[in-house]
């Protein structure tokens, strides 16, 4: 255990961290902290239509997501990426792997957590993997879980920005500036050849969240000019000395 | 216009500000902040039960309370307080008085607002003034309203505590810890001579928010031993450089 | 002031006491209280298509629902029926119609008030007489209204049913069984003789709401058998001695 | 009163029309219905930050943003554009200016109206307009207002895209393909000079919405390649033959 | 695969198709539609008080419910009912019970789906089916799942009308007219000997939905007559050509 | 099966049912009911820091906390306390624990029941538990499960009062008078010995919950001096004869 600062992002499917949160990644790297990535699974059955359509194989398929997802974490630098390979379509977490994602986040320390929104009828794996961010960061507070490990302290769990997010219910109340670091974000991006027309989408996304950035930092009367961002809802609430 | 960091409270009623947010008036002023307090009214004819049990006239009544009300602003060294006057239950506030806020607003040119929450079916003046303070921060924003004077940047909104949270609808999303401030705030309460019944009501809300300030910062893990607190609901995201 | 039990309600047109709370009238008529209503308008312009159909004048039309509804109060055996005639469509309700209400709260001192649901995008008469009926009772708390006169305690407000319920949000937490004053009701609705088809929508509702009735309160397992009832949402909570 | 179909926009400020449902204005057009646009105000002055910062006086900045508005609509083809001039932030409607928008909507008939979302804490304006909105349409549906004239049936409100949707609890169970019209959106939005910031900002949102749009049809699965599309939020329920 | 159009509902007790949707099912299967019904229990131990009362055994309790539910099926013309007799009180579905609901989607290729709501505290077995019908819709869009078969495209999911529906946060967007089917549900609704309780609640119900059609199509001012109507809450938003 | 009346709490964790709804208990029991309580897990891995900081073991822990629960139990005078043992942080309640639970409603046959929130993003264990207390009841409402017992009636489910009501969305709708069983709810509070950071918390929590009582029941304006309280949220409507 340092000093170091770290986080933690869980990811129902092995695209999700980069759309959602690879600006926040590659930024929190570059300001020092160590962030690890956990999939669930490779979003293998779900979200690889065009590999099915050119007719790989399961096993190929799983392998070409991670080779993806891995080129992905490099370009954002992220500082460990962890594949649960747990299936999707749908998601089964069993109580072992469980306890296997609990053991990863008191190893972590995460300063704070990323993970999905609360509701997505569209993917109740998102939903579902959301959930699950709440109970193992419970059970990782626990003092009678592992005696004598180091428990969770209170991290922030910040819910990444959905697909459809007015959908989902999500809201966000945090933007991120992530204009230092937004090539490398494309650059993830781009890593995730199976989903070419998401690429466009969430360069909108980050560009308008810039707009938003901007607009709520008093941008117009002449603050930062922050060309992309990220919104994150936070979970839980601040505890602050100065407002 | 100097560097100095500003903050001002709209408080519906001449208490308003000293249960709901005095520790945060009184912290930031040690930290430095000109934190300026805009009375609507006296809360003369709602919220001075006692005085009229004791047979004092409006005009009687409105002294006192504004007498309690500079001592409790002295209490928490409140930068400048100012008593609009418009009257209670119900508070009106016409055309003219609403471009006098504004010009306080431009004039402050605060980096928060505080105020109501959005709800309130005890007490319409509170829900009245909350929406009020989304329309004259919306005005002091407006580039053509008295064009030539400094417009307001994007301050953000804090509703700051009801009574009864949870009739309100209100959750609070930061927690501001008071410890430092708490005598002066316990002493601006202690101005507050008819509302004998209120004040430990504010002390138990300050302790048990302070719980809740050592919950969510970890303080059971080994953090800051925080005793006192205050809450508020944010409307508007944040926009920042780190999560 | 004697130890009669009071109610009050105010109604934003002619006929709404009618539908939407007549069996809770005629059944506290029974059970000893007096039931005031408070029509601040006679739904002249919004509420009495047939009438305008058949070309009557404006005051012909408020003379008709007047009559209409002074008989559905006879049916209902209210103790008192008072018009504020201010109009409809849009109602409006200036400082000293406000006052006149607040005045007749005081010296009704209603044990409970009903009103309309909090929002309602079919008509905005309803939302604005339900966000009044907050305001005058707020009012009528306040000691330094009219000091000397008896203040207003803690009355609950409940919002009766709306057309539409889902499209208001309006979710009822009480049921009354109205089954023994069934017949009033819909002899006061029948005095409604331009609405000619609600009767029937109404007599649907209070079957309906009995099987509310006997299914919250256990009566498929051998409870009471009620026939008709009225749903109704709390807006304050209830203080009990027993659960 | 002709068989054409007809649409009816109310828009706050000048340029409200064009960025959040210009596209509906031109398809509907090009439908064969005719669409009229009501401009409550020019956004003269909280809209229009850099013709006041060129030092333009408010009767300049009012022309400036009319000829803008005009302009915009030639490029949508709109039917009829009417401007009320009643000032903005705050905008003010008083009782005359009530009824010469019921008037309009009498003349119009529409079988669908536009207007902005019920809550929008940056902007006062906007949700004033959507309670508006719901009051001159239910004035317009009253049989004795004006008798003799026809009444208005009940046409859909559809909520179009505010800025920051989430921020507002917008959520849209609607959306349209405007790809066919996307050139005549995109030229009506360059008209609006003043605001070049927002020009790609509602470039992304169409693109992204046109996403939407594919996602909820199947595209995916081999549906139309819709690339641009707009989303709104209906206030009312549908009534339909067929799911 | 023929051009049929198909709709498929996912019913947790035998009986719940007949209330919630009776009428949509004749309605589309007398527009051509094939509507195919899973039930995934007969509702055997928690809606079939009577049979009980009369001391019939399990297996006779579920013969008479299957009778009853195939009867129905016929009024209303039902094109295909599966029943999958997983048990009620509680409903548990296992992964192989949710496969073969998967197959079934993929099969039936339904334009629409239709099931519960999403929140009921009166009956888990319901909100445990929406969840359900959310996943395995989930599932049968997958190009991974069973390779080769044809996956589902983007239909929605359609909520029908629960028993009290405020308690369930139930708010209908689409009211259907089954006027001319209505002799067919009302003979489906007969079929159910054991919830003689429910036949007239349910044609309130469908009598005062009516009402609500027609107020929503402007029936009052000179619309179609619809008598009878269902309503339904949508959990995706729609795509159109035309608001 | 007397005419005594009874009461059922469902405790997540062993001391849930001392800090959230003690003061009922206590009441009840002198009103002459007899209430039961289940305590799912003796939470020990999660709520019992002290005792792992003080090296305990598991089996010592537990025993510890039974015997905490069983003494804070004769203070509060409880009828009957069962203990489940299913382990906490998760919880895991399998098949035939839920049965067992069942077999416990039906024999005590509870007038109403008592349980946690709906939503708990802390504690997943306690929105676990509030999903089973649904379901459970359902199960026992159910003719079908072990015919031949008495099947439940409709008992009130209250929800009582989370650790930070407002993430919780948890609003209070019944506030019960508890001043005259105070010293027993205290010296239960006292039997927490690994907890005594909450004291002090409960006690103002108490306080304050006394303060929302007088200011519903109109205490200010002559009622009774309730000191202290408990706030519960009904899941299920009422059904009365009187407002």
């Amino acid at each position: 255990m340092t000093d170091t600062k770290t986080a933690l992002v869980i990811s129902a499917h092995a695209a999700d961290f980069v759309w959602r949160c690879g600006g926040a990644i590659a930024l929190h790297q570059k300001l020092g902290y160590e962030v690890t990535v956990a999939c669930l699974s490779y979003g293998e059955r779900g979200e690889s239509a065009r590999l099915w359509k050119d007719g790989k194989t399961l096993e190929e398929v799983k392998a070409i997501r991670r080779t993806e997802a891995e080129n992905a974490a490099k370009a954002l630098n992220v500082h460990d990426i962890q594949f649960f390979d747990l299936g999707d379509y749908p998601l089964v977490v069993d109580h072992d792997s469980k306890m296997k994602l609990v053991d990863l986040i008191r190893a972590v320390q995460p300063k704070f957590m990323l993970s999905h929104s609360t509701y997505d009828p569209y993917n109740t794996d998102h939903m579902y993997t959301s959930q699950l961010a709440l109970e193992v960061r419970m059970i990782a507070q626990a003092w009678g879980h592992n005696p004598g490990e180091k428990v969770l302290g209170a991290p922030q769990l910040y819910l990444f920005e959905p697909h459809q997010t007015e959908q989902m219910g999500w809201k966000p109340d945090t933007f991120l500036d992530i204009t230092e670091v937004w090539d490398q974000k494309r650059a993830a991006i781009e890593c995730m050849e199976g989903q070419h027309h998401l690429w466009d989408y969430y360069t909108n996304v980050a560009e308008n969240r810039g707009n938003h950035f901007r607009r709520n930092s008093g941008g117009q009367a002449g603050g930062r000019p922050a060309k992309y961002a990220e919104g994150f809802q936070s979970i839980f609430p601040r505890t602050v000395d100065e407002l």
